[in-house]
């Protein structure tokens, strides 16, 4: 027990506030708090347990792994029924790729919880993804199925999962992005000026505004293009609002 | 609700006993009959629901696969505390191997259960391992994670999984093959012999009995190799009970 007191205590040095923003993440409270401790511990911590196995998060990533995985293939059996095996297979890949694992720990802000000797900033993208899939392994061991199924469809699958989008059925994300305006009677600008800058080509600029706030910018060959592209960029950023009003 | 009785009824002509058959081999009494009648259902039947999906074991074996990981992940993490990702992943693979799936699916006999216009000896081996994978996916879908881990548990980590075999700890099979025989009070004979056949090297048979009952036979080029191959194979025959004295 001596080594987790003196993790806890070094870390509440550094961040008196680890539980407190690691619940507000969760929305429960955990019970096996060195689970999590372990889930946001680097490597290069060097720490080690008495029977001299590493205390880091990477065994847990491959639990969260395999969590992941099965849920939302159990998820994507129920919503996709006229998929076969190899188009559910390729669907899961898209959820639960490395991109967008990155993308979900970075909103979460999993990195400031982090214990590592290296500085944060020499990490690259992917440890996001990493803290991600380590706290839905500690989530499990901790809680249970039930519960890091709830945690996964609350941070990943209700907000982000849209299986339209997932399918390529989105033609326009402009139409798509202005019928959400429309419905929720927010008001939208599309700014779009010539911009080639140093380019050979004519380029365009644009900047897309939600209730007069720039929410994306793109730049591209064509006006079309590049209004697309921001407002894709826009889909992406408020897609928990736009699934949730479709 | 028509289809499905409509199979029921063709599957009941062709044998009375699915559900008999299948209730001991679950362990317990299955809730939604249509989730392992899809199970043990092949393609070749080409049926389709009111929708127009495809009824067949297929994409239950991308959720079964999927549970099978997820619960064979936890456990090794637990069992492991050693072990880094790369290991841990590397032991799953071989817990879920296509060839231990078909064995155990074989095992259990799944494929009587089958019901498919391609006659049953024209499949490959690994009719085996699907219908096993499907009817994991089945049990999860019908019953919930807690009872799917159990019946993972139940049917390949309970008899087959045995960490030290994985960890290739194991250096003579023929020593734990005797051990078990004297442990348990059976007799055993090595019964080897030249065997050499058309060979040009001079080869060793051995048969080997346990309890006067020929359990396993190989050939080598040695007897003592021809004596470990054949424990082996007779320690994978007997694994569940020797894993369970040991």
């Amino acid at each position: 027990m001596k080594f987790i007191r003196n993790i806890l205590n070094s870390r509440s040095d550094k961040d008196g506030n680890f539980f407190l923003q690691l619940r507000t993440i969760l929305g429960f409270k955990p019970n096996s708090k060195s689970l999590y401790i372990k889930a946001f511990t680097h490597r290069s911590m060097n720490i080690k347990d008495e029977k001299g196995n590493a205390i880091n998060y990477e065994r847990l990533e491959f639990v969260g792994d395999a969590m992941l995985g099965a849920v939302v293939a159990a998820y994507l059996f129920d919503q996709v029924p006229h998929g076969d095996e190899g188009y559910l297979t390729k669907m899961r890949s898209k959820v639960v790729s490395r991109e967008h694992l990155n993308e979900l720990g970075k909103n979460l802000g999993l990195v400031d919880l982090l214990q590592s000797r290296i500085p944060i900033a020499n990490f690259g993208s992917n440890i996001h993804g990493n803290l991600f899939e380590a706290l839905v392994g500690a989530i499990y061991l901790d809680k249970g199925y039930t519960i890091c199924e709830k945690f996964i469809y609350t941070r990943i699958i209700n907000p982000h999962v849209d299986i339209e989008t997932l399918e390529g059925k989105v033609i326009s994300y402009k139409s798509l992005l202005i019928e959400w305006c429309q419905k929720e009677k927010h008001t939208f600008d599309y700014n779009v000026y010539e911009d080639t800058g140093k380019n050979e080509l004519t380029h365009f600029s644009v900047k897309l505004s939600v209730n007069d706030k720039v929410v994306a910018k793109a730049r591209a060959t064509s006006k079309k293009k590049a209004e697309e592209k921001a407002s894709k960029r826009a889909f992406f950023a408020f897609q928990k609002q736009m699934t949730n009003t479709r």
